[in-house]
């Protein structure tokens, strides 16, 4: 840290992001990526748009909003994308919050929402799980606080239903409630068809996991009319030209691909209870996901353990030290075969 | 605006980001664009990253530092790449400016820097240019407060010489210095080689003008290793993986296509130069620009009316309402059969 770096940030603590070791090939199931890879049909559309790459993007990604608003049967005006679903989750703290508007989320759950928090000076409450690891949606009932809530939740992937969504936010009608639905599309249910009916619900989602675009960084918000030109104040007052005209094309030819992306999260929901089952039959919790990823513990080997082992046999998965989940890893669906190999290196760690 | 938009953002105004009408194919001398496409050869680095984009990018765009350093003959460590040096620029205001450590620049610059000291809640004083349109730089000596400067500035295209950046960066050790040289790369100076000397420096630059990448969303700052820690910090708060790995590849591969760049600069620079003769003849007062752009007013039409007389036949060019400069217009300078197309359609506004 330089001298110069504002006292303001003083206690910050930045956002760690899974590994992305260079020495050698993992299997990498640490950061919930797909693994497969684009179709060449989307492909195509990011090419193209490679001959034109002299001119600026659309800063309204006019094309873009209509594509994600026909996927959602909802209106473009509806809809802001974004340099991954980072950027919304951030524009939602700077537009929403502030000392008077505080937040409120889980104090398991996706790490970044205290970051925002932090960095963007407002003061929040992390609302403890179940001792199942569950949200309780009854304490968010009239909690009279910016709410942001991970559906299904990271890292458990275990997800609220719709009615209890809606509670919370006909409860908090003078809040903002902020639905993270960035693992939605592997057997989550959206609520996106609540914005209609809520002005003050923002659902975000991300075309990281399910579209195999994490690379790409694309991600969108979904509410009401008022709040999306709020949080277009904000892009404008910080990078307008935030989504790059590559990423804008292959997001399109994407959604043009909607087999792709069906098939694909189906083969992620097969593999998924596939690997539930090998690991409950090999002594492991595992909590009832609705992600792309598992949430595991075994009382013979702890978190840390399990998770150094596994990298030693060239697997890479994500262990967070937090006290209450260090016993845990969290576990990213792969392929087939990714899935046999992990199970066989388990086997392997645990001498069984 | 929402009943949910924070109160702290009264009085916001976003930055007008340059007209990118859909309904005619204008030639386009609004925002300072390169005419020239990508060369196939950085294209190709781009597709290979295509195949990729189901993993996430590199958050510490290791590669990229590393080709972006060569370039500029310093160390990885004093490089950090951004969407955009938009980003860069607001990560500057975040990280070094608050109610202690206001902000300076011209009254006359790049429109945003007084949008990211807004949005940051940042005060900030705005320094009159001489009735040359020009920055003096003894109005920034010993001025101790964090200084934003373009060089060359804009739209004025008017440079400072390195001496005189180095009585600005020397003379306020105890504040940040931001040399903005977006528009370097057509006959500027840049200051890179102090950041080994002052630790107070931090020189933005972009791929977006020179490079033919506005599309892609590049840009990046240089300083030393400190500063460059510091704004990791804000990197890793708001959006580790800002710099998505096809724009990080087309990056590589621009920066390995040296030649092309040159030419594409020189061309800028010879058809600027033949334009602001062709202008001076027709009666124009045209400053003295060292960027891709030309800066020109008339005494026989106002500049409004010289950028709609254009627009109606198919030419856009930038006008800018501000009092002080509503006379002049901006006009990017483009390949040479646009240029004549641009003269000789003056000529017919004029009528001579």
């Amino acid at each position: 840290m330089s001298r110069f770096f504002s006292k303001k940030y003083d206690g910050l603590v930045p956002y760690t992001a899974g590994e992305q070791p260079k020495d050698c090939d993992y299997i990498k199931l640490n950061t919930n990526e797909s693994p497969f890879p684009l179709s060449e049909n989307a492909k195509r559309f990011a090419k193209e748009a490679l001959n034109k790459t002299n001119l600026y993007p659309d800063p309204d990604c006019r094309d873009l909003h209509k594509a994600i608003s026909n996927m959602l049967g909802v209106s473009p005006d509806e809809v802001l994308a974004t340099n991954g679903s980072d950027e919304i989750l951030n524009f939602a703290f700077m537009a929403f919050c502030d000392k008077e508007h505080t937040a409120v989320f889980p104090n398991i759950t996706y790490g970044f929402y205290k970051v925002f928090a932090e960095i963007n000076g407002i003061p929040y409450e992390e609302i403890p799980l179940t001792e199942n690891f569950e949200i309780d949606f009854r304490d968010y009932i009239s909690i009279n606080k910016n709410i942001f809530i991970a559906n299904p939740n990271a890292p458990t992937g275990i997800s609220l239903t719709l009615p209890q969504i809606e509670e919370i936010v006909k409860s908090n009608p003078d809040n903002i409630v902020v639905i993270d639905e960035a693992y939605v599309d592997f057997g989550g249910e959206s609520c996106v068809p609540l914005i209609k009916k809520y002005d003050n619900l923002l659902v975000t989602q991300t075309f990281s996991k399910s579209r195999s675009m994490a690379g790409a960084r694309l991600g969108f918000g979904v509410a009401a009319k008022e709040l999306i030109q709020d949080l277009y104040k904000i892009k404008y007052s910080t990078n307008p030209y935030n989504v790059n005209s590559i990423t804008a094309a292959l997001g399109i030819g994407v959604l043009k691909d909607v087999e792709t992306t069906k098939r694909n999260c189906d083969e992620i929901v097969k593999n998924r209870e596939y690997t539930k089952s090998k690991l409950e039959k090999l002594g492991f919790s595992v909590t009832n996901s609705s992600a792309n990823f598992l949430f595991a513990r075994h009382n013979k080997i702890s978190g840390f353990n399990l998770y150094e082992e596994l990298k030693k046999r060239g697997i890479l998965v994500r262990h967070f030290p937090k006290k209450e989940i260090c016993d845990f890893n969290r576990i990213t669906i792969g392929s087939i075969d990714e899935m046999r190999i992990l199970i066989d290196t388990i086997k392997d760690i645990l001498e069984v």
